[in-house]
């Protein structure tokens, strides 16, 4: 009875039919997105080689077609490492291949970013796609590309090998599309400023369509260290990842398998775990029946005795950084930052690190302001669904840290992991993994008893200056009566009596 | 200098990496998400050949291997129309395979959640899945299978064909999984119960792990009509989608063309789009150039005077179906429900229907409970982040239309469309498209004022009960201590003063 039409579709075609996943969902969006996901691949790319970035980007308004739509021309030019020819096709025309499918700290997650904003702008305009690339050597190549959406290829419509005197490495990705520049402008704004506050040593210039330019500058040389692969931590393993390390493995005992192929696994720990599984240390891992692969990972996930995952393989931005890109950005009266220790959630490591600003330009907005980002990445979207909203709005009494919601305060929280559990494919928000949970928890705790000590530090102040003023305006009328009652010519010298502010301040600290 | 690693995945891979975007990030939303997406491919394959489903759920707990973790048997079992067997592989153990991927209104719409929860029961048990299906042919045909995740492919190891006397139809899946049944339970009652609401028409029986038996019968016969699919309407195509069509068609003139493949464009619709595009009409398809493709694609979307998408391939659940589901399982003391007439966004045709329920054992939260429904879905997880939850939020005054944050108040939303803009695969949240957000409004809007009028009735009535009341209390002492002042025997007659409610109701309603 059934007549239901079967059929297979491509990866590319899936995305292609459910881009809102990936966060191109209409005109706007897709200015946003597109921007950002070569802006990220970037960065990544020279981060991955220590290189201080140096990424152009250019927005230009297309004749029109049509009075409704408006395309683009969109270049994207950076200074990483290059993509080596052979890869180019494919790296820029070819849903789910790429370079992102290992365990470290990037800022792409899903390898799909770059290709979505090439075939959104090949399904609007139905232009081909420029990329210009080298890895640094004496060429420079050039592909003129399409993305074969039904088949997931990528179409090379033409390649050019050019002479590369000055060695010049890095990416350029340029092509057309339909785009609502109008409105997705603050975005595109707020992310690039946000960008600059958490990656400090990369120079952004944007030039918009109305040919306004917009400068971040570098502000200091000092690099991250390039996020390095580790092997997975047992406690995030499951059958599949254990089947396929299995299937490469050389080694020829199971505790020489968990001593190679995990982290935070040495000799003695692979012998005490296996204790702990009562599996044969000495057995061949090709050999294990279906039913010990099921019993080694699940005691691999209860086994508390693993170290921890080792966070040397991630590069937060850090204390100094952080807080001098706020200040460059907020200008703030108050600012104060922590980074905390690293912990581990399913077996990634990951850390947390956050400041809190207040006054100087923070705007006042009725509210906590959330700067939120992930692998240093400035989050947007969806705040309120987000792991940092929760924590900041429903886990924190603020009162307790004489905070008011007229008051001009903003909440940074950055996440780094090898992996950021987002929600969604278009990176908007981060789920609420407890461990993370817990950390940022604590994290902002500590920031808010810094700041409700400067906060009444303040009031204190105020209240001092309030007497103060009273003092300087009446002190001397009274001085001057009394003279005048005494019959006195000389008024006496008021100035000792009002003292230094210090002074009273002090007195008043000990008063209460 | 670039030593990436470039690499290729499968979709069935990059799913499996990427799990958390599917709902599969933990043990506790695995089960709760595996039962979710079999209970709705089943009831999809139900309703598409108007078979009243009968839908049978068993889950229970296997012997445990380890302390820590907890393995399932899940068994769901439908009456539908049965998939054939030369399918039944790769509808199961492939993932971007299925019957999904046409324009018409279903729960599925990604043809991944099946496989996501067997791909889940693998890589947590590593035992095969088991699939039973027949499409009401003389045979049964029972699969094992798993999913061979790096090569996207079906591993099938062991087929049987068995007699099928009495002519069933319908698909049995089953497998073994690592589960939180103890912390998936609530979410599992709700949904099963929820989506009783808005199936009346559905048999669904779940036995859990402690053998509890939770049966929501079927409340009437009468179905849905089957959705159907339809042609994409002129306004909600791109670029690739044109092209597609014009690869495939057999018409040698653009106004054929336009006649042909898209929703509702007549002849002479199509003739008058053309003379405001500027194209020949007679031109054939198969020679537009790729500048004319594009603007006719854009001239598509900005022309004014398509008629709307023909709402008639979606089957809403209405207003009395609606209205039953409520009262069976709220019993609330008063609810009104409404739709609104259809409306599009992007082309795709949508509907919006809504119900108040008021008192009665609707709970009281401090808040509007609010249920939230898209092609029969109900949607349990993310609520603020859904356009619903702004539109009862953010957009409507509650004061005006007397209600309180303590009143037991639940909301009911329903949109149903060819396409539901889910912002995530795991289909938790609609977007706020405009289009939809406004029908929304409108509709709870219209209810919200019934319900009002309702509240103030009650209020009168309350009133009018004191009054009455007080009247009771005093009115017979005051009769009988006039009539002793008054020195007479008999007692006069107040009955006639108290009189009816009615008539106090009334001059209470001339007073104010």
């Amino acid at each position: 009875m059934s007549s239901e039409r079967y059929e297979t579709i491509s990866p590319a075609d899936f995305f292609y039919r459910n881009r809102d996943i990936a966060g191109f969902s209409n005109p706007t969006r897709a200015v946003y997105s597109s921007i950002r996901e070569l802006v990220e691949n970037s960065l990544d790319a020279c981060e991955a080689y220590g290189i201080p970035p140096d990424i152009y980007i250019r927005l230009s308004l297309l004749e029109q077609e049509s009075e409704n739509a408006k395309n683009y021309y969109l270049r994207v030019e950076d200074n990483g490492s290059g993509v080596p020819p052979e890869y180019i096709p494919s790296a820029f025309g070819q849903v789910l291949f790429g370079s992102k499918y290992s365990i470290r700290q990037m800022r792409g997650t899903f390898g799909l970013g770059g290709k979505m904003a090439i075939l959104y702008g090949q399904i609007t305009t139905h232009e081909a796609a420029e990329v210009i690339s080298s890895t640094g050597t004496t060429k420079v190549y050039s592909f003129k590309l399409m993305i074969d959406i039904q088949r997931n290829r990528p179409n090379v419509l033409s390649r050019r090998v050019e002479d590369n005197p000055d060695k010049w490495h890095g990416t350029v990705v340029q092509f057309s599309m339909e785009g609502d520049y109008q409105r997705a402008m603050p975005k595109i704004l707020d992310y690039l400023k946000e960008s600059a506050i958490v990656s400090p040593y990369a120079n952004i210039t944007f030039v918009d369509p109305k040919g306004r330019l917009y400068k971040f500058d570098r502000a200091t040389e000092k690099m991250p260290s390039p996020p390095t692969e580790t092997l997975p931590h047992p406690h995030g393993v499951d059958v599949e990842t254990l089947r396929r390390l299995i299937e490469l493995t050389e080694t020829r005992s199971l505790s020489s398998f968990m001593n190679r192929h995990f982290l935070r696994v040495g000799a003695t720990t692979a012998k005490k775990f296996l204790d702990y599984t009562g599996i044969d240390a000495e057995l061949n891992p090709k050999k294990l029946t279906q039913k010990l692969t099921v019993k080694l990972v699940q005691d691999m996930k209860s086994y508390n005795e693993f170290l921890p995952p080792d966070a040397s393989c991630l590069s937060p931005v850090g204390v100094d950084l952080l807080t001098a890109g706020i200040r460059k950005e907020l200008n703030p009266e108050f600012v104060v930052a922590d980074q905390r220790r690293a912990s581990a959630y399913s077996g990634f490591p990951f850390i947390v690190e956050c400041a809190i600003a207040y006054g100087g330009e923070v705007p006042k907005t009725g509210d906590i302001l959330l700067y939120r980002y992930a692998n240093r990445i400035p989050l947007l979207y969806d705040e309120a669904t987000d792991v940092s909203w929760k924590v900041i709005h429903n886990m924190i009494n603020w009162r307790n840290y004489r905070v008011t919601s007229d008051m001009p305060i903003a909440i940074f929280t950055h996440v780094c992991s090898t992996k950021i559990p987002y929600k969604t494919v278009g990176k908007e928000y981060i789920a609420d993994r407890p461990e993370i949970e817990k950390e940022l928890l604590n994290c902002i705790r500590g920031l808010a008893r810094n700041l409700a000590k400067y906060l009444s530090k303040i009031e204190r102040h105020e209240r001092d200056q309030m007497r103060q003023d009273l003092f300087k305006k009446y002190l001397p009328k009274i001085a001057k009566f009394s003279s005048e009652l005494a019959g006195k010519e000389k008024v006496p010298d008021i100035e000792t009596l009002m003292g230094g502010k210090e002074e009273l301040g002090k007195q008043n600290e000990n008063d209460s």
